[in-house]
């Protein structure tokens, strides 16, 4: 029996993990040390990775003192934690993508104009969190269609959304929430690589029989990612090619690969080796009962 | 059999219709003629009650000359023809619905500050013909939900609505509009009395076993309430107490009436009365045949 393996062309980095990493790496030259507030992606062996090039991932600032530099990751921070950076007189990497900056200044500019803000997306999500300490204290995060249709009337409104949210929830609680308002400004800030993805597994998973979703069980984007194939085939949210055994290969004829924002592109190809190897195995034990 | 007959609360004319009435009636004073733009509302026997106190309807401006007074019905008009007024030096009663003008106001402001401008509407309906003429161009009519699927992507647009339209068709037309761009503002011109209106319609229909919905049969706010009610109970749609035949009513036991904008209080009264005639006589045959 032939099987196919199909990889998602946008498999590996997004744009904004790639550039953070460049960032870092181009900063941590000579005897600089970098710290990066929370791991850089959320993938043990390349923090590890990053540790011997002296990146080095700090909860907080606390230890720090002047002169230490500090790389603010893609997700971005909060601005109070940016002006403390600041007072603290620490050199600062700002490495938030270019993306989640501009929806931090659009929420600032919604909260100019608008006496409500809502942000749709994961409220504990570091991306979320520093989007809405830019609201003014006007600004509310909606997680879900509940919580929307539970929210009262309003004068008027600006929405906008987490980077990485999956687009048509958003839509979805888009539409609850224009039922509460007579004034309402949208940006869809989801971006463009985000919906690339979803778009890919959402076809992909009509084409194959069973689909690995691979990225951090933490991340945010993958399990959006994980969420969409899932309602057309048996999928299975994995980070490691430990994971794949094979009796989730048996039977099946086309196997996907899709995989997060942060998923290296090497763990994505180590995987579609891991089952290549399980399926000529299994192979050749089918040749031996016969 | 005891019969109710149950008359929505918001029956008769809305206070744009009942404001556009008093501005003709008071400009007609004396031996001053008015003109007004098209029927003040679509009801002969207003119209013709109207003519007697020197209140003319005209198709046009054509027959008229400096000096004459022209009356802008609630609609509005386009603001090409509100030139062609000036110009022609008429004296002007704008009657335009504070409601509808304000729609007007919101569309030139929206066609200013977004590419593109949607007026969710009928596109044949004269107010929304004349909120159409302040889009600066950009504007555009969009009547279902199939249209609104069929535009083309955009980089941002504003969207606003015909003042007496279906809520919930809004909705619908808008959601399916949220995936074209990513920058939307959204300006909910339903006004509060066609809401209050259509959540009337909505909550009587479920709790009477026929409706009549009364007004103008070209009338765009009744055709609304009429789908609203079909939804939910058998709804007839008359103009007149004439329209009421005993068969409709065999069986009932609880009748609605609802009207539109434009229609007189006087139609629905005359209306009530007629169901309770024939409620009458039905009941006397009843006794005869047993």
């Amino acid at each position: 029996m032939n099987v196919d393996i199909i990889k998602g062309a946008s498999c590996g980095f997004c744009s904004g993990v790639m550039r953070a990493i460049k960032l870092a790496r181009e900063a941590a030259q000579g005897d600089v040390r970098v710290y990066t507030l929370g791991p850089v992606i959320h993938n043990p062996q390349v923090v590890e990775s990053l540790e011997k090039s002296n990146i080095i991932s700090v909860d907080d600032i606390k230890g720090l003192s002047g002169g230490d530099t500090v790389l603010i990751r893609s997700h971005g921070i909060t601005e109070e934690l940016e002006e403390e950076i600041r007072r603290k007189k620490l050199n600062i990497i700002d490495a938030t993508c270019p993306k989640v900056k501009r929806a931090q200044r659009i929420c600032t500019n919604l909260a100019e104009n608008y006496s409500k803000v809502f942000i749709i997306g994961i409220s504990e999500h570091p991306e979320v969190q520093g989007i809405l300490s830019r609201g003014s204290g006007r600004a509310k995060v909606i997680s879900s269609l509940e919580e929307a249709a539970k929210e009262e009337k309003f004068r008027d409104a600006g929405i906008l959304v987490q980077t990485t949210y999956r687009t048509e929830k958003f839509y979805e609680i888009v539409s609850e929430l224009l039922k509460k308002g007579r004034v309402i400004k949208i940006e869809n800030t989801i971006c463009e690589e985000t919906i690339t993805r979803q778009e890919e597994v959402s076809e992909l998973s009509l084409k194959v029989d069973l689909m690995y979703v691979v990225g951090g069980k933490n991340s945010s984007n993958t399990k959006r990612l994980f969420e969409s194939s899932s309602k057309n085939v048996t999928s299975l949210y994995i980070e490691t090619p430990e994971e794949i055994s094979p009796r989730q290969l048996t039977g099946k004829k086309r196997i996907g690969i899709v995989s997060g924002a942060s998923t290296p592109i090497d763990t994505v190809n180590r995987i579609e080796e891991r089952i290549k190897k399980e399926l000529k195995k299994s192979k050749k034990e089918g040749k031996k009962t016969k």
